[in-house]
């Protein structure tokens, strides 16, 4: 931020002037130290302006603090989760390593992955006008997971009786959720002792098969709902 | 059905062999009528047939009838709504005509359409292991709503005070809810009197931004975790 206006990177260039086409005096919203200001764009000709016309309020949400856990999938699929989850309000996402899951990252590979699904989740709340980012981690191990604080669950195959809901009503004045998703085919039967043993509780979605990627925008639509006045 | 066994139609037939790669012995669940079935696959080579072993019991959930009315969108925006919302148990999709929906259709071609969305929602069915497939009609528009029997809703962005979940919570025992899902730009403020008139409940989904598509998604996500235990 410089004298009440803001410098913006080649890539918020490019995404201003080239994808969202937007002229001259145009308003935009700029999220700043995760404070909102609304601006106006000048000379986008030559050198891009983009004056503070006022600090906007930051809008509080009553919303939980969602933490996603989901396994490595394939390409598509993952970028779905996180645009999707992203509109939903989701905070953090965490990539996890699982058996079943058929996606193997080399170490090398990863850093290189994670400045593509950060500019990914960038893109997302932009788009749904979010005044922050959701944040990704490094790919993580289930033993990784045991110093993780809020209330932890995972999504079982074999659990038939607790339920999400039974969990949200019980747990209404919760303001950490910690959620995993199995891969395609679930998580074995050791993952699932494994993550008992470091505090995390099996629920169940109900009968419905869904698939792995539409999983995140159930349990985020139903935790958005549970907190709905 | 002949002889204890079925004949397959060439999208079926091509769908098994090309698709899915079965084999001679494998089973397969066949929906006839309605009615579920396991059965077995011989001659795959030549003249592929499908063996009933036993009739499966019909699954019973205990979900609300949803019908989603949903404008014309583009196609691949409208094509993710078919999929996901069979995957989440929609019954029924009206497309409807409204002002600020920027996709057109001309009658000649809507017939074309219209056979198209079906075999997106047979195949989502087959995918989903649903036992029934969803039923699409023609394209509406409001005023051909005025019949529809149910508890009727419709998407408001103007509506602030009636939540999804208070008017959920409220018709705890409604075993058919029908809702209708604005375009982008929401719906104009005639089109929300036209429905007020014809008896249909504004609703809220609360203050976040969701794109179009992610609408009926949400919806069913939240009406099938009100129907759990």
């Amino acid at each position: 931020m410089i004298n009440n206006g803001f410098i913006l990177n080649d890539n918020d260039l490019y995404h201003i002037k080239t994808v969202m086409r937007m002229k001259n005096h145009d308003k935009i919203q700029v999220v700043y130290l995760e404070e909102p200001y609304l601006c106006t764009i000048n000379n986008i000709e030559t050198n891009i302006e983009i004056q503070i016309k006022e600090k906007l309020s930051k809008e509080e949400d009553n919303l939980s603090d969602v933490t996603l856990i989901i396994p490595l999938l394939k390409e598509q699929k993952f970028d779905f989760i996180l645009q999707k989850s992203t509109e939903l309000g989701v905070k953090k996402i965490i990539p996890v390593i699982l058996s079943r899951s058929i996606i193997k990252l080399d170490k090398d590979k990863e850093n290189k992955k994670i400045e593509r699904w950060e500019k990914i989740l960038k893109e997302a709340s932009e788009q749904s006008f979010r005044n922050d980012i959701p944040k990704i981690t490094s790919v993580k191990k289930l033993s990784d997971l045991k110093e993780i604080e809020g209330l932890n669950l995972f999504c079982s195959t074999s659990e038939k009786n607790r339920s999400i809901k039974y969990i949200l009503k019980n747990n209404a004045f919760c303001d950490k959720i910690n959620v995993l998703v199995g891969p395609e085919g679930g998580l074995t039967k050791e993952e699932e002792k494994q993550l008992s043993e470091i505090g995390f509780i099996s629920i169940t979605l109900g009968s419905r098969i869904m698939r792995v990627e539409t999983v995140p925008i159930y349990l985020l639509s139903v935790i958005n709902y549970e907190n709905m006045e």
